[in-house]
């Protein structure tokens, strides 16, 4: 990716179902003039629908149009008049897909930078038939990306994740020499490709057990699988040590140490980032051809349309978005 | 324990082992105005160490010795003339005991309201034939309290722990109804005999697995061990809720929804606390029949003497000791 520092990177932001939060948070982050400052904002999505959330949040006074753009679809199919606030439809799921497909052209067309996502809904995108049962797979599948990284962004904070969505029961088995040899290889890659990591610092991986076993006293993995993997990787050139006492990696990636850490299972990573800072955690999908950004919550049908949806992800996905492509 | 507000509480801070960090640490404590705004210092411990450590610091001009009180020891059966700097001796692990002990007669007999330790050195009690391995154990067989909690205390979070020292591998199968059930009968009776906190707040258990399981669809524990064991508790008259997903309950109880949170093991509750202030992460030991507080660090021999070494724990201790019994 090609860095022009001289000036405002511009960031696609995909709208995400309709009849969701999404138009009144990218209403709310359009009225602040911070966001300005980071980058030129392009919306992939509904006028209508911006212009309703507008109204709903009461910041006629506040939404300068010619301080955005708005992209609208290039392929329509979808009836904007039948999306109702709060409500999950076939439409409101076409709709959404059709903008991160818009948002995907841009993308890969290089006429802007990066990507920032407000949420999408798994029934809606289901009642449209939309052959996707997510946002990753969505961008997998219309850029041709085989198995994109998630990677969670907060203060600075890099953090990739080893496993995810399995049993507590089932970490110990999936920690393999093998498995994480290979995603210390996809992260620093990822990392090196978007250039987002400090190649003078080296990436870190999490240990498994308490105090990192404590030289075998309780747990074995980090001599048999963990540490092998980190040499093997050093031996192939790449900058990474490991493994290190998960109550101290975070902290010291925070402080500067590391360029990102690798945590093994799911909660390991998400304890750290997100009592760290639960609104300003921000996913970071890696791998794609493109940086992309997501807020992390859903499209809370339940206060859609109310107007005290909080905007500070989404503001913090596209100025993460931003800084990171910088 | 009896709270009278209306004056500043008395804490006994112990030296720890001479040799150490501890001198240093104290002078540098109480050097700080603000440790007099929480509290009324009373070090147990040698006086020409704390003498010595002034100097190092060079803060002659900044102490004030009629502001706090130093208690030697009862029994002096060590030399502190043999005691050196930056190494283990059985002198100097005989005094960091005789100061423990001294510290705990004075809060047995209520004259000070809580005890903050300094570091001891664990080769240094074996020295000097102690017969615990730890401040825990010593203060647990000095006042003949069975099994004390050890609870983490950062900006206000209270973390307790189900499991601490063993392999991640045995995580599973000690999260047990049974243990749990206990564990939050302790820990809540334990808050409320310490009074230290929220009646109107909930005691929260985290859960295992990521999204507590998701329903069933990755792991079972929360289904089959930890709702049964709250539902238990609940019966029984407590106030307790859970299983919470671990990646939101420390930033719920931070906003303060919960009176503390019980990790179910090391890293979960390490993890929260230590990234969020690694330096501020406080141990409280709960159970003894007296409040006391820790530093969460060693006697960091490599550089006592050097005046390098940083007062933020300690003070922090001191003055979680002091919030805490108010």
């Amino acid at each position: 990716m090609s860095k022009d520092r001289s000036k405002k990177p511009e960031i696609v932001i995909t709208m995400g179902d309709p009849a969701g939060i999404g138009p009144e948070i990218i209403i709310k982050t359009l009225a602040k003039e911070e966001i300005y400052r980071s980058c030129r904002p392009i919306i992939c999505g509904s006028r209508v629908f911006l212009e309703k959330a507008m109204r709903i949040c009461g910041l006629e006074n506040r939404i300068h149009w010619d301080r955005f753009c708005v992209e609208e679809p290039r392929i329509a199919d979808f009836d904007e008049k039948k999306i109702e606030l709060g409500k999950a439809s076939a439409d409101g799921g076409k709709a959404a897909y059709r903008y991160i497909e818009k948002a995907t052209e841009l993308c890969m067309s290089k006429t802007v930078a990066a990507m920032a996502t407000a949420p999408i809904n798994k029934e809606a995108l289901k009642m449209a038939d939309i052959p996707y049962i997510g946002h990753t797979e969505i961008l997998a599948g219309l850029t041709g990306t085989q198995d994109p990284l998630t990677m969670f962004y907060v203060h600075g904070l890099k953090v990739f994740f080893l496993t995810r969505h399995i049993a507590f029961s089932q970490i110990c088995s999936m920690c393999t020499e093998e498995r994480i040899y290979d995603y210390i290889v996809r992260c620093t890659e990822a990392m090196e490709r978007m250039d987002i990591g400090n190649r003078e610092k080296p990436f870190a991986v999490a240990a498994l057990n308490p105090h990192g076993g404590d030289g075998g006293l309780f747990g074995s993995e980090e001599k048999n699988n963990i540490f092998p993997a980190v040499l093997r990787a050093r031996e192939n050139g790449i900058n990474v040590v490991g493994p290190i006492p998960a109550d101290s990696v975070f902290h010291m990636a925070l402080k500067g140490d590391f360029s990102g850490v690798l945590s093994l299972y799911h909660d390991q990573g998400h304890i750290a980032t997100k009592t760290l800072d639960f609104e300003k955690t921000i996913a970071v999908t890696c791998g794609l051809p493109f940086l992309r950004t997501s807020v992390d919550h859903g499209t809370a049908f339940d206060i859609a349309g109310k107007g005290t949806a909080s905007e500070i992800s989404m503001m913090e996905a596209v100025n993460v978005a931003a800084r990171l492509i910088l």
